[in-house]
């Protein structure tokens, strides 16, 4: 049996809350169970070196753990001096998978930054961190249009991500920690809301994975994906 | 007038929740008006190399601020790979006016670290990081107290602190953003529950500030300090 | 038409070095057409910290670029002081991967370390780097077995990469420089030679990729492993 | 009895030898008992970023020890690649105490660096680099105005410091460093001389410090300084 | 007797492959003996800060080691974070030497960055960088006078190094890694075809050295660099 | 003419204060001219890794400058976080030239650090530092002689050095600044006062310099090295 006896194709409960602070252009409390991320979407008129002059837009992401959101603590990465490569490896899987959905000529010569910061860790803090961004994201983008800013809207649809693996044998969605850290083979898929997919990645932790596998959990992906998708549509219709 | 028509010496609504996060052996999040803090506390069996076989045991913090806790955004620290000197000023401070509340050899040899880190910043987060560090402490010492490991209480009573300011030539107590960023005199005052002082920290932005003016300002802190106790009572009581 | 008239299932001519320097346990020289890579294998009787006193051993990687292995210099990670996200995304792959083929229960408290040096990039440094890495990382437990330190061997096979993507809409396999810099979808396939997979990442770097794509893709990465292996499998023969 | 038979409220003598060192604008050894620091001033025609275009100057500090400045030898800040959290909080609070007696608007868009390098270390450094910095910022100042560079004087008076403490009960003023090291409250006044205040920042070593302890100590920080600016004086009278 | 029974004068077999890497405007492999190195001159239309606007160009050398060019693993630069002082001292070598047959001004305000990167070493890995990226410098300007952005060329002659040492007592020219590990004194000397000297660093490691014995190690470098010249003028005239 | 009209083959006044700081085991203000380095000498009752269990001594040193001690202020090094090329260098040199005096087995597993800050430069500050440490080491020795920690004198002779160079076609000993910055050739040498070489390493900085010009330079520095250790033993003597 799964923890709190979820079936194998149920995600945990997915919980959005919009206008989480106050501050920042588009700011989200993101909960899958007990995972709890807070993203925030930053606009800046201005864009990266390497986009200057070239009237298209940038969307960044940055990722970071409360040294304390975790079972044990971990190390502060700013007292430490660097950045871990699992947060590196991160935090660009969140940009390139915003990215997929904004039209970055339409949005214009200026950048978002979205702030992913993990104040509570049970497993999928990656997937919860590009649910919760995209609502963020559409909210700054919104704000950009209400004010005139833009004339044009440049989301192209929307984005979500789940992981998905197996466990003592068993194919399941949305792992939790405790899954997590027993599974077998662990994959995160990201897909847009038309079902086609932005990024997989799957690692065999222990034997690899044979091509039979890998479907069963592209399949359990597309259906939890369907689910937390419509967790972003409720949100943002409120 | 102050904003919110708050009188001269009357500190913005404090809000103390004590368990916000699950892992940590002491989580609090503390609201001063909109500044929002969540520290935790966390137990290791073991102290710094300085201490070891002293039969004494150790209080430290860390401090962070969310990249956009404030009005726009400043840059992750663990990016740039330092701690600016204002983050290293204020974790010292944290961790001193919490030692003072703690009698270490009573703790015996383990440590326990307050990470304060800030999700919403609006004037006074080092005085919401001592203050909410204080309960996080003691539910973290209750817990060792309760499981056995402690036997006597090391925790000689309560800390808080309150920032004061001369802003427009008055002088005010728990100062928020718009009154902090325009203050002629800035001091924070941590004290302990009798009455006496662990830090004055006092320090003119433009003119420099009189003997009379000073008492003032610690006439007001005193005031303060003296709600905020209230408001930590009441949560512990809860 | 592909660059030198490949076919799309294709890879580049495939020529694998061994013995290339003198003083590492195992050296290669691995290159994919005009990618080159040196990768050698450093046997150390010692295992990281987390591992002590659990009589397992421990496979890492770590990688590296020559600053003009590009078209043009990239700045030396030395002179900056830290490597890039792009750089510890890749050394972690690696040592995943390989990992995958090692019993580190027979391999013993000891570490084997790939390091993974480009001398000359034209896509595929990272298929290229494990492709060779593995055969490296025979030859340094074969040593050991040789020399008794090992009594039983514990590679359990072969494990190679490639990378497949869609160029100009069609499914190519082992991309070169020119084909990776405008794909619009890029996956790297790390295989055991018996068909299974160890990691799977695709990334859609323009339009999101369909289910039916993907499985495409996979065809490929599988008929392109087949090749690498036999490369491997001739090299360890001579 | 205090070392050297020193009175309660008597300061170590002090020394303040101006052009010490021939490249700087200002250079100053100050010299309080035996600790003694070199500061020099050092004219930039440049602001920070933060203030170009503003019309207005700038003032800042560095501090740092010699590595044998002190009892046991300390590591190198250089070597070890950063500056403490205790270096950069006096630097600071340096160069805060510095700004209070300069009319940036009067200095005109150029900068005044100090730099304040401990040679030898005997307790109270940072209050004698205040003092000496305020020499060696008068002499740069001078010097402008003599080469016609400044036509208007941007010094509004002198600025001093001065630790007080309270060591075995009793309150001391200008604590070398047997006493500091002992001390249960240790207090850095920073004063005009005009007899009003720029910092105050006091800390309980031990025991919280009462509302009486802290009008005393005041009260001999006041006498304190009024010493050290007539040594001050004395100096730029010569 | 001297490894590979050399005589006291006789430098290692010197081999220099020009062309070994397709992407840099010079590309040299090195080789005396068993010493390995890669040289790639990279020529940027810019000059660094403190010669924009002079009309003069720089040459400037970076220097590295694989981890596993060495009998044991050293730790990778990039992942410790910073470069040794062995390191930067030899590429600042490097530098100097090749400048010194540089005419900066007729080079034009352009820059070439020589980057010597090790895959083997057996002693004398900085005085090979030398010998090889004066060749990899020669290719790369002649390739600017090839496509007409040159009209003159700046090389003013030959550049060459060679170490020299006294080994159990006896002086001897380009010494291996047994011998290094063992010299009395260590001397690398660097000449122009002239027959001058552009450095001189000749170091007692144990004994101090005698004048004579400088005279000796002089002559010995001398007739060393005498044919490391003539393997440069053979390797340019392929 | 050189400066101050001294002959071409005359040093500077040399000045060495013995006693200069309290803390250190060694203590020494080193004048040459107007170059002003402090040289300390602290002793460890431990030896760095490599030498653990080898009844083997250590002498390293640490060089610095601070900030303004230069025409221009230089940035200073622990802000930056680094040390230079430059420092590094400099450093090893120093710790180099005085191993070359001490007997490391009669000093026994005990470490001894020579920091040389520069508190003001004229040109020659290595030499200068060289040439200090070198009384201040034997201070330090002394003193361990005295306390009876070592029965035997390491010290087997005095160590000091000196620039010479190429200025305007003349070779002229102890370059200082307005000289060094226009010299053609600049070497330093370290002698031990026996006569014979520690350390030659000399640069050309323009023209390469030919074997009688190296042959006149090494006579300079061979005169200007008796007059140094005159002072040296001067100073010992007092």
């Amino acid at each position: 049996m799964r923890p709190n006896e979820r079936a194998l194709n149920q995600p945990r409960p997915i919980k959005i809350t919009r206008h989480y602070t106050k501050h920042a252009e588009g700011s989200v409390l993101v909960e899958f169970g007990d995972t709890k991320v807070i993203c925030t979407a930053t606009v800046e008129e201005t864009v990266p070196r390497f986009l200057k002059g070239q009237n298209k837009g940038w969307v960044t992401a940055e990722y970071g753990m409360l040294p304390r959101s975790t079972h044990s603590r971990m190390q502060r990465e700013s007292a430490k001096g660097k950045q871990s490569g699992r947060t590196m490896e991160i935090q660009r899987l969140i940009a390139r998978s915003l990215r997929a959905v904004v039209d970055l000529t339409v949005l214009g010569e200026r950048s978002i930054t979205l702030d992913c910061d993990v104040i509570q860790a049970d497993g999928g803090t990656r997937t919860a961190a590009i649910t919760g961004s995209c609502v963020a994201l559409i909210d700054a983008v919104n704000e950009l249009i209400k004010n005139g800013t833009l004339l044009k809207n440049p989301i192209k649809g929307l984005v979500a991500a789940v992981s998905v693996g197996i466990v003592n044998g068993e194919s399941v969605c949305d792992l939790e920690y405790v899954e997590d850290s027993s599974a077998e083979t662990d994959m995160n898929v990201v897909m847009t809301d038309d079902g086609r997919m932005v990024e997989v990645q799957g690692t065999a932790e222990g034997e690899p994975f044979s091509h039979e596998e890998l479907l069963q959990l592209l399949d359990l992906a597309k259906q939890g994906c369907e689910q937390i998708f419509q967790a972003q549509r409720n949100a943002l219709a409120q």
